[in-house]
């Protein structure tokens, strides 16, 4: 967890804005352009892909965590992306390159508990790539989705001035355990996308603030406004109890943690409260009214957005945008 | 290059199996089955696809290749497999874990030399993820391809007692520079599924005798005969030249060296060897006219095949089936 740096054209934001120049601002007839939860396919409305690498020492540790639920967490971070554009997952590839001291019975329940998170949202492994070196292990898992032929998927780029700001569920904390079981929000991200419309969605990786920023930034949008006393909702008690260890407030843990793979949810501002409710949405704020700038082209270099906290004391306080992100 | 340990129930081909066990031997309506050069998408009869993991100190030396040709390698590989299935590439994704002392300057050229090659075959990447870690730099490129409609994509396990064997192109000696930089053979592929309706296809990569023995065992065949008088006309000049240092015999090098990248081809007796001259490929061999056994289930341990090589001066020498495999 780092904050970004705004000096140098270096770390993630510049390197994606590169990447973007370089590649194209995506494939012409695809379903999502460059840089969302999941990447179309040139030529094919519906189809949707992402893949996501995941490292020993870095988003798991083997000499800690079960391989079943390491290969879990591989899929499961998969599949958050196909709950976020609201698309229904079709098929998996798992490819493993197996460090040393990995077995072909480790190798088996890394496939194993993959298989079992994926089989539960209709997302079958059919294939993949093994190989083995002396470093630690690292996992690629690629998911094909298909959005629904009647509601295209939802993008993050598509956030209104006004809309309000929706969780899927309670942030923070997630250090504790969740971080690396969770139920990715396949069944709910598709009912969202079909029942509410959203004008934006995207699942919470690397922290509430920071991926919200990213919303913004996408959409042209130029501040969101969370409110203090909503907020109370979105906390988890997870957050809470790692609050009691470390003495910050529970809700800079909601605000700022990563990995709680939770769905974040613009929506227009007459959306049905009732319908939300009954999703298990927690309201947590709303995109500001200021004028709305055009939707920046994906390489040019857009202006932070400024995010702020109604206090429940009354009173605003901008909050840092900060929360993980590489290439420093 | 070692040896398949025929004497555990270890090693990569028995690793594949308990993995076909595991997942299943294949989704209903995928266009291809379990363990071919690409995966079928359940549901979809034409969509294909694969994924290779690529990593610094075993498929490439950073500190000797530039990026822009390890980018170039990453994309390669898994259009060889497109090529493989005679099946034409639609779009990839290219996951990247960058080690110490990878710049965005070097990713952006490995980037670039995956997007090179890839736009050569009309296959642009549309998305991908990118990570940090303290070890060697990881690439994990994922590609989508689709078979024509009325070309059903090219499996490994449809060769026929009495079919004729025949490579793309020469063998042998990649490691003189082709193993990095080779042109996947995508057009020729797709014209060979086209005018010749193969049997059988897949692209060379662990060695020619080893994957030979593959085709064999996946299509329930006993046995295949190369032709030394045939291969000498298969025999790259790299392996000459590797010879020429060494001291084995060239033909050692076709037979066994990994990394041509070239595709090996069952035929019916009765294609047309003007038609296969005219698209430059050789003729090397045929499968043997032993009964045919049932194709086993994927899961099933398979008898390993034999492989003889007919020589010039007369009589027949058994090939050791040995080659590139991992998980010994």
């Amino acid at each position: 967890m780092t904050g970004i740096d705004h000096s140098a054209d270096r770390g993630e934001r510049a390197f994606v804005r590169r990447l973007a120049e370089l590649l194209g601002s995506g494939p012409p007839g695809a379903a999502a352009p460059f840089g969302d939860d999941m990447a179309g396919v040139p030529g094919s409305g519906r189809l949707l892909w992402s893949t996501d690498m995941l490292l020993d020492g870095v988003d798991f540790l083997s000499e800690k965590h079960p391989w079943r639920t390491i290969g879990r967490k591989a899929m499961a971070v998969n599949l958050s992306d196909c709950a976020a554009m609201g698309a229904r997952p079709l098929a998996a590839l798992c490819a493993v390159t197996a460090g040393p001291g990995l077995t072909v019975d480790d190798l088996m329940d890394l496939h194993a508990g993959a298989q079992e998170i994926g089989l539960a949202n209709e997302c079958p492994i059919v294939g993949g790539d093994t190989n083995e070196w002396g470093n630690p292990t690292a996992i690629a898992i690629t998911v094909l989705a298909l959005a629904d032929e009647d509601v295209p998927p939802v993008l993050r780029n598509g956030a209104q001035p006004g809309d309000a700001l929706w969780v899927s569920g309670p942030l923070g904390g997630s250090i504790l355990g969740r971080h690396l079981w969770f139920e990715p929000r396949v069944p709910l991200g598709r009912t969202i996308a079909a029942q509410l419309r959203p004008h934006a969605m995207m699942d919470i990786s690397d922290g509430l603030v920071i991926d919200l920023a990213r919303m913004l930034e996408a959409s042209g949008c130029t501040g969101a406004e969370l409110d203090e006393a909503l907020m109370s909702a979105a906390i988890h008690a997870d957050a809470r109890q790692l609050s009691a260890d470390d003495g910050k407030p529970p809700i800079e843990h909601a605000l700022y943690d990563g990995e709680d793979f939770e769905l974040l949810i613009a929506l227009p501002p007459d959306a049905s409260a009732a319908v939300c409710s009954s999703l298990g949405l927690i309201h947590i704020g709303r995109i500001l009214e200021q004028p709305r700038r055009e939707a920046p082209a994906p390489s040019a270099k857009p202006k932070t957005p400024s995010i702020l906290l109604a206090q429940a004391r009354g009173g605003i306080r901008p909050l840092e945008i900060r929360g993980w992100e590489y290439l420093r």
